[in-house]
C-alpha cells in the first residue's frame, strides 16, 4: 500500500496567503461598476506566471449560465491548459441568450489580449443578478486594468471581489510537505447568497504549484469535491453558475505521480473543507452547520443519499432550528431516502447520544440531546446496519431568516 | 370508446352527509382519552351494514407504524374484503415496537367482537404523536362504545375526530349518476398537523354504495389518488402513517365494470381533489396554494418529476410567499429535476402571464405577475416543449410561521 505508506509520511499545515499562495500565481481585483456601490470590489483576475494546467467541474443543471458554457468549450479545446480565470459579481450572465455567450467570450478575449495568451486558454466565471446583460464595456475595461495590476500576495482581494451577499470571506491555504519535496495549495470560495433577482450560487478557486496533468488534476477535483463541495447543502438548490476550477502552476517542481496522488488529494481536501464549511456556516439565515454522517451502508452512494435527505428535511432543519431532539423526524427522513435497509437494525445519534434503536425511542436521553443542539455544530449520527460505507453530508438548519431573506427581499 | 361515452353521460353533484352519505355505512365517533384536553374527538369507527369490498394505498415510508403494517396484512389476508375501519388521533403507534403491533392487532380485534365478524376484516389507521404507546385500555373501552352507537349521518363527527392540528375538518361527497343507475361517493382526510412530537400524517378514507370488485377498487383508488392525493406537497416529507383506504359496500346495486369504470373514476376524483387540496391549503404556515403545472413533456412521470421539483423548491415556496415573479428560481428547480429536456424551448408562466421563452425573461411582465402572487392560489404553468404529457402538483408556500410550528413548538 504505497499510498498509505506516502500519505504517513506526507505532513499538511497551513499557511497564509489564500488562493495566490503558492507561488507562480498573481492576482487582481478591482470595482469596474457591476455593483451599484462605489468601490465594491466585483472583478478579479488569476493569472500564472507561465501556462498551467487546468480542471473544472460545474452545476448539473440543465439551466447553465453563458460563462458556465463558455468555460467548458475551453477546458475541452485546451485539454486542460490555460493562463488565467476572469470571474466578476453583481451580474450572474445566466438567462441572457446570445448576447450573453458574447460577453462570456469577450471577458476571455480581453484577458488573452492583456496577457498575451489565446482566448482559450482563459476560464470565466460569474456570479449575481440572473436576467441581467452584463456592462460590457466597463467589464472590459475593468480586466485591461486588473491585468495591467497583477501582483502576488493579493488573494484576499480576490476572495472579496467574488463575494455577493456571503457574509464573510472564504480563503484557505496549505503547505504539503511529502518525501520527494513540498507544495502548496490555495483557495477561496463563494457561497450562497442573494441578490435581486437571483439563485445560490457556489464559485470555488483553487491554485497550487505542484507540477500535474491535466488528466489527473481534473480526477484530484472530482474526487476531493465529492466529499466537500459536493457534500453541503444549504437547501437543496442548485445554481445556473455553480463552478469550480483548479489551475496547477507546476512552479514547485513537485511532480505528482500515482504515488504522490494521495498527498495532491489529501492538500485539496485540506484547502477545500473549511471552504466548503464556511459556505455551509455563511447560508442564509443558517444558525448551525448540521453534519448527517451515514454509517455501516452498502455503498457510498446510498450513505450520501441517506444522509443528503436527512440534511435537506424540512422537518429535520427546522427540529434542529429549535434545539428539538426530534428522532423521529430524522428516522423518517432517512425512511423516504429510496434507499433499502432494514428499520430494525438503524441507530440515530445526536451528538453521541443514542435516541432510537431496535425500532424503539430513547426518550430518557432526550433532554441531555437538546443541551447538545443548542451548540452551532450539531452531529447527527445514522447507522444503516448494513454494510460498511459511510459518507457525510454538511447542511444548516432552516430559520425563519431564511423565509425573510428569500420572500420579502423586494419589499 | 366507450369509456368516452360513459363518461359523456355521467354526471356527478355535490351531495351533503362526507363519509357516510352513500347508504350502507354508519360511523360514531368520540373522546376515549387519548388527547390531553377533555371532550376532544380522538376515536372513530366506520362501519359497513353487512360486508364491503377494500382496498388500501400506504405510505413508501420504511418506517412504517404498526396500524400500517397490520392494515396491509389484512387487506392480504382478505383479499380485499372487509366490514369496519378503526381509526384514533392523539397517538400515531409509530416506533413503538412488538407493544405496538399487539395494540394495533387488539383495535382491530375489539371492533371485530363489537360487530360480529373476523380482526382481519377490520382495518385500522393512527396520527399523532410518535414513539409513544397508546393508552390500550381506554381505547379498547371507546372502541366498544362507539360499536354501540354506530349510525347513519354522523361522518362529519368522524371527520373531526381524525384530525390532529388540521385547521378545518375535511369531508366531501358525490352523486355519481350513469345511464345504469347512480350511486354515492363520501369521503373525508386529515392533513399535516403537528403534535409534539410527530410528523406529518395524512389518512383518508372513503366510501361508496357502487359494488365494485376488490382488485377494480384498488385500481380506481391508485389511479384517482395519483392526480389527487399523491399529487400534493406541504414540504416533500412523507410520514409512518401515511394511508388512503376505500370501501365499497354496493348497497346501490350499480355494478362497476369495465364500462362503467370511467364514472367511477370520476366520482373518486371529484371527492378527493377537494380533499387534498384541502391538506394543501392547510398546510403548516401555508397562505397560499401553488398549482404546478407541466406541459408538453415526454411522459407523465417526468412532468410529475418537474412539477414535484418546482413545488417542493425552497426558493420558489419563499419567491411565492413574497409575491416575488421570480422566474428564475421555477427555471433552476425545473433544471435540477432530473429530467432530460431543451431549456432553450421552455416557457414559464405565471397566472398566464409569459415571464421566461427561448432561454430569455420577459422583465415587462413582471409586475402583473407580482399582482397575480398575492392571490390565495398561485398557478406556475412550465412547457418543456418536448411531448404531449402534463401533469399538475399541488403545493403551498413557505412561511415563516411554518418555521415557527415545526422548530419551537417545544417552547
Amino acid at each position: 500500500m504505497a499510498d498509505v505508506a506516502v500519505t504517513r509520511h506526507t505532513s499538511i499545515a497551513p499557511i497564509d496567503g489564500g488562493v495566490t499562495a503558492p507561488t507562480g500565481f498573481r492576482s487582481a481585483a478591482l470595482h469596474c461598476g457591476i455593483k451599484a456601490k462605489a468601490g465594491a470590489l466585483d472583478l478579479a483576475v488569476l493569472a500564472v506566471d507561465t501556462f498551467a494546467s487546468m480542471a473544472g467541474l460545474f452545476t448539473t443543471n440543465l439551466a447553465q449560465a453563458a460563462p458556465v458554457l463558455v468555460s467548458k468549450r475551453h477546458l475541452d479545446v485546451t485539454r486542460g491548459t490555460g493562463c488565467a480565470i476572469v470571474v466578476n459579481s453583481g451580474c450572474a450572465n445566466a438567462c441572457t441568450g446570445e448576447e450573453g455567450l458574447a460577453n462570456a467570450r469577450r471577458m476571455t478575449e480581453e484577458v488573452a489580449s492583456a496577457l498575451g495568451c489565446e482566448p482559450e486558454q482563459v476560464l470565466v466565471a460569474s456570479t449575481g443578478v440572473i436576467g441581467v446583460a452584463l456592462p460590457i464595456d466597463r467589464v472590459a475595461a475593468g480586466i485591461q486594468a486588473a491585468c495591467s495590476s497583477l501582483a502576488h500576495g493579493k488573494g484576499s482581494e480576490a476572495a472579496q471581489a467574488i463575494m455577493t451577499t456571503d457574509p464573510f470571506p472564504k480563503e484557505h491555504a496549505v503547505r504539503v510537505t511529502t518525501p520527494r519535496g513540498s507544495f502548496s495549495i490555495g483557495a477561496m470560495a463563494k457561497g450562497s447568497g442573494m441578490i435581486e433577482p437571483n439563485m445560490a450560487t457556489m464559485l470555488g478557486f483553487i491554485a497550487t504549484d505542484a507540477q500535474v496533468a491535466p488528466a489527473m488534476l481534473q480526477r484530484a477535483l472530482a474526487e476531493s469535491a465529492r466529499d466537500t463541495f459536493n457534500a453541503i447543502t444549504v437547501d437543496g438548490e442548485c445554481s445556473t453558475n455553480d463552478s469550480l476550477f483548479a489551475m496547477a502552476s507546476g512552479n514547485s517542481g513537485v511532480a505528482i505521480d500515482e504515488e504522490l496522488y494521495p498527498a495532491l488529494l489529501d492538500g485539496l481536501l485540506s484547502v477545500s473543507r473549511p471552504l466548503a464549511l464556511g459556505i455551509v456556516r455563511g447560508g442564509e439565515g443558517a444558525t448551525k452547520v448540521i453534519a448527517v454522517s451515514v454509517y455501516d451502508a452498502n455503498t457510498g452512494d446510498e450513505a450520501r443519499q441517506v444522509a443528503r435527505t436527512v440534511a435537506n428535511s424540512p422537518l429535520v432543519k427546522t427540529a434542529v432550528h429549535g434545539a428539538d431532539p426530534n428522532w423521529g423526524r430524522i428516522v423518517a427522513a432517512a425512511g423516504r431516502a429510496g434507499v433499502r435497509f432494514d428499520m430494525q437494525r438503524v441507530t440515530v445519534r445526536i451528538g453521541g447520544i443514542l435516541l432510537f434503536e431496535n425500532g424503539l425511542p430513547h426518550d430518557e436521553s432526550a433532554q441531555r440531546a437538546a443541551e447538545i443542539l443548542k451548540r452551532d455544530t450539531v452531529d447527527i449520527e445514522i447507522s444503516l446496519g448494513a454494510g460498511n460505507a459511510s459518507a457525510t453530508i454538511w447542511g444548516c438548519d432552516l430559520s425563519a431568516e431564511y423565509v425573510r431573506i428569500n420572500g420579502e427581499y423586494r419589499t
